[in-house]
Formats: structure tokens, C-alpha cells, sequence
């Protein structure tokens, strides 16, 4: 069921056609055929011209659907093509959330206007939400939910429910307040659907002690509702009334977009970049890291030039320290990797579990003396060398047991000051590594020289 | 509202208070205030003795409750606490899809046994289940849904609805099917619930063309679900006929699993390990892979070896020699990142995006070129050899334009051979860069040895 390029090449066809022959029945017709998703997809890698026209031609309906189903890019692009009153219009077709979206995209000047233009009622509710961060639980909440108040009975709540379920998007959970809108409990549509028309929902509600504030960050709903399986979770302000809610299908997003953040992140490339992006945007995405990688290995060759006089006389060195600090790269990541994942699940803190660096010197010394004892002794025979053998040991102890302690501590005290440690855990994990490792390793041999000539 | 290690301390506390007292009334109160999830992490740190005796003082629904919420180690401990009849009433509080996920736990022949002890109703039904893997659709789907035909009328419907909602987990979107249970589109119980009493099922129907077979993998469930915006994926068997439904809740623990899953692959961890993992756990999952880097390691470490004479005779190579590797292994984990991240997605084909391998070819001249002239430049000055400079410059273009074309090429063919690109891609990587990066940067010095002394 994914769209293949055949699909996408198809899409693209029937546009250019409905584009030239001005055909707006075709249009219409096509989205009704085609998700709103694959069309912009397609419309993506058209011309502008073409795209306006085949956007003109559609009903606002459709080109609402379209706006709520692209990203940035493609809404900058469009709604200069409509006037205030027509985005208005094709704004009443959209979820309060995705209109706060776009209108966060716009110009200062543009959204102004936009908000000017609508009714007092629309431009509230988006204007509580515009001032939320994007990225927190405000920002991503739903404002159409159910909420009763709970001295109504079921019948009565049954009336309302038909009235304003059209206009929401999450039903089989209704929210119930007391006078004040604060948060008393839930009930399940399901409970309401069976229970007698007199019961009132108070006698109905399950107590529901889950809630994010608004100004929270999106991590903080992502991970509640992982943990405890949660199918909504209410956002509520500082009185604990509530504002919206944020569903599972919300934070499937959220989740989507942490992963390919991280991923990219530990990669060194900065959570813009697609695989499909265009040449020059990927050289500037990726050229600022790997300057400043460049500036962190020629610290570490500094430490190697120091120790010049030794690597002449013993040249075996040469070859045996990528070893060293190899491993202890490697061995620092295992640590980060596990740090990291429990950071985003939010399960780890470096106040909590500092004493958990023991377990890592503790791993650090047993993996650091058995990889030791295999690169000392191949090292030994490779070059007959038994003390250049016992010079590895050591090193690889020591290196793999600060690696584990940089691995723990550095996304740690990063999280503390609020810098996402996915990003820049690994460069200062490498730095430090190779040049422990070389110093380490050089720093023993050159002590020790006369037994290793 | 995370969980923090007091409000942990304080379960603990509470929970062992109520099994040195017997205090039956203080267990199930402790489920009705505290969630299950967090009842279940408390226990966790707890002696198997204190865990059993608090979980005999439950009523089943409560065991049940438990059960759900927790994971493989914990339901493997519990179970053998209950005989068969009594784990046949414990299920009857659990969805299927969690029954067969803790049957699939157990030995053989105790699922044999409890299978045999059931209703043949629900034995198919979790013969079914447990019929597909655990990570495919059909694995992960939810029997418990509504399905209707489509010549009922609204009030007929509603009527069954009433019936079976109690023990369905999704009601907001009604699956309308024909006589042979092939799919024919779905109702949002919004409509029918502002719908005339009369109307046809087949009325109301809305197409929706999105589905996924029961083999498929969960990706592609969780692939869909996330670009379409899906609330529900139904699962449907080869004749089309709707086995069961998957809800974008579900898939939420999917991408949180494999975000999981693939951070620590990329780290070199067994996916099983925590934060707080055993000791002796931790060591398993991380040795295996440290001893498999030792080997590449060794195998770059023999390569700087054939080239000892040249190092000998200009010591300054071994200082610069590991910057080549690393701004190496530095851009080939870019574009890696870059690959992994469209193929989790499921947006990237070997066969269909090969042409982009000219873009990481020019990126990597460019890119090589830019680090290249610096590092060169550097080196020159440094050792004030403007030669070194030189074959810095060209060894950093080549082996940059390697490191893209290898980080392209292996997380695809991994993909296409089946291999989980995640976990291997690094390991292949780096060895090829710090292999190549050694091999050009030293085989360039030895040809021109006599210019650089």
C-alpha cells in the first residue's frame, strides 16, 4: 500500500493533464480518489504555476484537506494564492490545531490580519494556542473535545454529544468538569451508550488522574502516554481547567519526529535534511559539523605530535593506538546509546541514578581487561613485543573505563542544561576518547620506553 | 507527574506493609489509587516471595490489570503462581491480544494446556493470534472491534452496538463489512449517532482504502498509520475478510520499541539492555560487540602496519594519519543517518533511489575538498611540510567521497538482503573508512616518501 514511484509518476500525469485542459471536474475527482497526502507529495515536485492552478480550481473543502495534510513548505507556497476571506473560509474546514499551525508559518503581518478578520470566538481559541510553544503540549492539543458538565444526565449528555460530536475530533472519551471547567474525571461513551437516561454523569465518572499543563514540553505527554498506555490525556492551565487534549494519534507524530531528530542528531545532521533534499541544502546541513569535527581530531593529533620521539623508536606504536582509542569510542557509545533511550523515555535523571556510574567503571574494568588481554596478546606476537602487549592492557582498561564514565556523564549533565543530548553527546564522547586514549597509551609508552626498544 | 524514585520508595513501602500484615482490603486499595504500571515497577525491585504473596491477595480482575501492564520477565514470574482454571478466569479480564501475547511467553506446554482448558471460541481466536509472529500485523492487532453488515439500519446498530461495546476497545469507527466479512468501508459512530433511525449502514459507508495484511511487519502498519494521520488500520486476511483492527495507540509502543531498538543497535547494544539493567546483563549485551570491533580494528591496525618504514621515516604521518580516518568515518555516518532514518520510514528503495548516489558522490567533493584544504593547510604549516599538506588534501577528497558512497550503499543492500541496516551498517562503515582512510592517506606518503623528507 505504500505509494511507489509509479503511483506518484501517475498523480503527477493526471495534475498536468487536469492543469492543461483547466479540467475542474477532474480535479475534484481526484481528491476524492487519492489521499490528500499523496496529492501533495506529487504537487511537490511540480511546477509553482502548475500548482496554483490546480489548487484554484478545487473547492475550499478540498484545499483544506490538502493544507492540513502538507508541511511548511507547501503552505508558504499556497496561501498567497487566496485572500483573507477566502483562508477564512477554507480555515472553517480545518481542526484549530492545524490552523494554528499554519498561521504560525505565516508572516507576523499576514497572521495579524488573518486573526483580525475572523470572529472574536475562532481568534481566541488560536490565539490561546499560538501562544504556546510548537513543540510543547499546548502547541499540539486538540481544542475539539467533548466536555459535560457532570450534573447533567446521560440523556441530556446525549443531546449535546450529537450536537457538537461533528465538530470534534475525539468522542469515545468525554471529558467531565465541574462549574469552573476543572478536570473531575472521564466517562466512556460506552458507559453512556449502555447506563439508564436519568443517571447522571457524576455518578457515571472514573476518576482519570493523568494531565500535562500546557506550557509542559511534548516529550512529557509523548512519554506519559506510552507509559501508561493512554488513549487521551487532558492539557489543562494553572487552575486546572482544561484547554485541550492531546490524543495517541498526536503523539504518533511527535514520536515519528524525536526518532528522525536523534538519529540524525547522533549523525551529526541537522533534523532538516531528507534523503531527497536538495544538494546545496544537504552541503549546508552537513559541512558545519564536520568543521567542527575537524577541530576536535586535529586536538587529538596535537596529543600524538607530543609524543613524536617515542612513535620514531618504537614505530609498532603507530599502528597499535587507532586500537585503543577505537575501542574506547566504541565502548562509550554502548553507554550513550543506553543513556540516550532513557533519557527520551524520560525514566532517568543525573540527581536520581549518579550512583549507576559505578556500574559503568565496574563494566568499564571487566569489558576493558578482556578486550585488553586479547589486543595485548596479539599485539605481543604480532610484533614479539610482550611489553608492548602489557602496555595495551593497561590502556585499554583505563580507556574503556573513562569511556564508559564520559558515555554516562556527558548526555547526563547536557540534559541538566537543557541542551539536547542527542546532538551533541557524541562529538564531546570522540573528543574526549581519542585524546585520552592516545595520551594514555603514548603517555605509558614513552614512560616505560627503555623495556619496549 | 513522571514517577519519580519517592513516590516509587512509597509504593514499595505501602506494598510490603500490606504482605507482613496479610492486609487484603490495603491491596486492593492500593490498585484502585495507584495505576498498574506503577504498581508493577515497584514490585520489580521486590523479592519474588513478597511479589507473590501480594498478587494471591488480588481479586482477578485486578491480576488481570497487572498482567497488562507489565512485561515478559514479570508475567513469567507470575504465572505459574495460578492453576490453569484460575488463569483461564484472569484472561477473561484481558483483551486477546494481550492473552496471546503472554501465551506466547510461556513453555509450550503450559500454552498447550491453558489452550485445551478454554472455550473453543476463544482458543481460535488466540490459535489465530499466535499463528503470526509477534512483530506483524497480525501480532499486534486488537480482535476486539466492531464490525457490522452493511443492510443493517442505524437503529439496528446502534442496538448491536450497545451489546458488544463493553468488550470492544475501539468504538469511534464502525468497520462495515459484507456477508463474506470483506471489508467495505467504515461508519464514524458520529454520523450514526446523528443519523435517522432507518437508515442503511450502506448509506453512511465511507470508502477507505487502508488496510494491511496480517503478515505484513508492524513498519508497515506503523509506516501508514504515521503518514496518513490514520486513528485505525484494519488487518485483513488474504481474502480481504477483516481479521482484526490496528489503532494509532497501538502503534505508538511500535515506534517507541523500534526508536528503541534502532538508537542502541546504532550504539552497539543488544536491544534488551536498560539504564538500570543487572550487571552481569549489561556485560552480555556489550562484550559480543566490542569483540567483533577488536577484529576491524586490528584488521586498520595491520594496514598502518605495512606502511611502519614510511611512518619511521616521517613520524609526522602517525599524528595526522587518524584524521583522515575519522572526518572519514564523520561524513559516511551523515549520510548514513540520513539512509536509516528514510528507510525506517519505508520512503527509500535500493533499486528505485540509486541515482542519488551521484549527490553523496558530489557532496563528498565538495565537503572532502573544504575539510581537505583546511586540514592540509593546518599540516603544512604545522610541520612546515607543504607536501604533507598536499596529500592530506587529496587523501581527506578520496576517502570522504568513499565514506558517502559506503554510508549510501550499505544500510540499502542490508535492507534489501533483509539485515536490519541499524545494527550492522556502523560496524561495516567504519571499518571501511578507517581501512581505506589508512591505506590512501599512507599509500599516498610512500609513493611520494622522498618530497616529504
Amino acid at each position: 500500500m505504500e505509494m511507489d514511484i509509479d503511483i506518484e509518476k501517475e498523480i503527477i500525469k493526471k495534475i498536468e493533464d487536469i492543469v492543461s485542459y483547466n479540467d475542474v471536474e477532474g480535479a475534484v475527482n481526484l481528491c476524492k480518489e487519492v489521499h490528500y497526502v499523496d496529492i501533495c507529495e506529487a504537487l511537490d515536485e511540480m511546477e509553482d504555476y502548475q500548482v496554483k492552478a490546480f489548487i484554484k480550481m478545487l473547492p475550499f473543502e478540498d484545499v483544506a484537506g490538502l493544507l492540513e495534510s502538507s508541511w511548511d513548505d507547501f503552505q508558504l507556497l499556497v496561501t498567497p494564492f487566496f485572500t483573507n476571506a477566502e483562508l477564512i473560509n477554507i480555515f472553517s474546514y480545518m481542526t484549530n490545531a492545524d490552523v494554528a499551525d499554519l498561521l504560525g508559518f505565516l508572516s507576523t503581518s499576514r497572521r495579524k490580519e488573518l486573526l483580525r478578520y475572523m470572529k472574536d470566538s475562532d481568534s481566541d481559541i488560536l490565539k490561546m494556542i499560538l501562544s504556546f510553544d510548537a513543540e510543547s503540549c499546548g502547541g499540539i492539543m486538540t481544542t475539539e473535545f467533548i466536555a459535560l458538565k457532570e450534573n447533567l444526565t446521560v440523556r441530556q449528555a446525549i443531546i449535546k454529544i450529537k450536537e457538537i460530536a461533528p465538530i470534534t475530533e475525539i468522542i469515545d472519551y468525554l471529558l467531565i468538569t465541574d462549574k469552573l471547567h476543572k478536570l473531575q474525571g472521564i466517562v466512556d461513551l460506552r458507559q453512556l451508550l449502555v447506563a439508564d437516561d436519568t443517571t447522571l454523569l457524576k455518578e457515571l465518572l472514573e476518576d482519570f488522574p493523568f494531565y500535562v499543563f500546557a506550557t509542559d514540553d511534548q516529550e512529557e505527554a509523548s512519554n506519559m502516554i506510552t507509559k501508561y498506555d493512554l488513549e487521551i490525556l487532558p492539557v489543562v492551565n494553572h487552575s486546572m481547567a482544561v484547554l485541550g487534549v492531546i490524543t495517541a494519534d498526536d503523539i504518533v507524530s511527535v514520536i515519528d519526529q524525536e526518532y528522525t531528530e536523534d538519529i540524525l542528531a547522533m549523525g551529526g545532521v541537522s533534523q532538516d535534511e531528507e534523503f531527497d533534499s536538495e544538494f546545496f541544502e544537504s552541503f549546508k546541513n552537513r559541512i558545519p559539523w564536520l568543521i567542527v569535527n575537524l577541530f576536535t581530531a586535529f586536538l587529538a593529533a596535537s596529543v600524538v605530535g607530543m609524543f613524536s620521539d617515542t612513535i620514531e623508536a618504537v614505530v609498532a606504536l603507530s599502528a597499535a593506538m587507532p586500537i585503543v582509542t577505537g575501542m574506547g569510542g566504541n565502548a562509550g557509545n554502548q553507554t550513550l546509546a543506553i543513556v540516550l533511550t532513557s533519557l527520551a523515555r524520560g525514566d532517568m535523571d543525573l540527581i536520581k541514578d549518579w550512583r549507576l556510574i559505578f556500574k559503568e567503571i565496574g563494566l568499564g574494568l571487566l569489558n576493558g581487561a578482556i578486550i585488553g588481554v586479547g589486543a595485548g596478546v596479539i599485539l605481543a606476537i604480532m610484533y614479539s613485543n610482550p611489553f608492548l602487549g602489557v602496555i595495551m592492557f593497561f590502556s585499554m582498561i583505563l580507556n574503556i573505563i573513562l569511556a564508559g564514565i564520559t558515555g554516562f556523564l556527558i548526555p547526563l549533565i547536557l540534559d541538566k542544561v537543557n541542551i539536547d543530548p542527542a546532538v551533541a553527546s557524541s562529538i564531546f564522547l570522540t573528543t574526549f576518547t581519542d585524546t585520552c586514549g592516545f595520551f594514555i597509551f603514548l603517555g605509558l609508552a614513552s614512560v616505560f620506553l627503555n623495556k619496549l626498544i
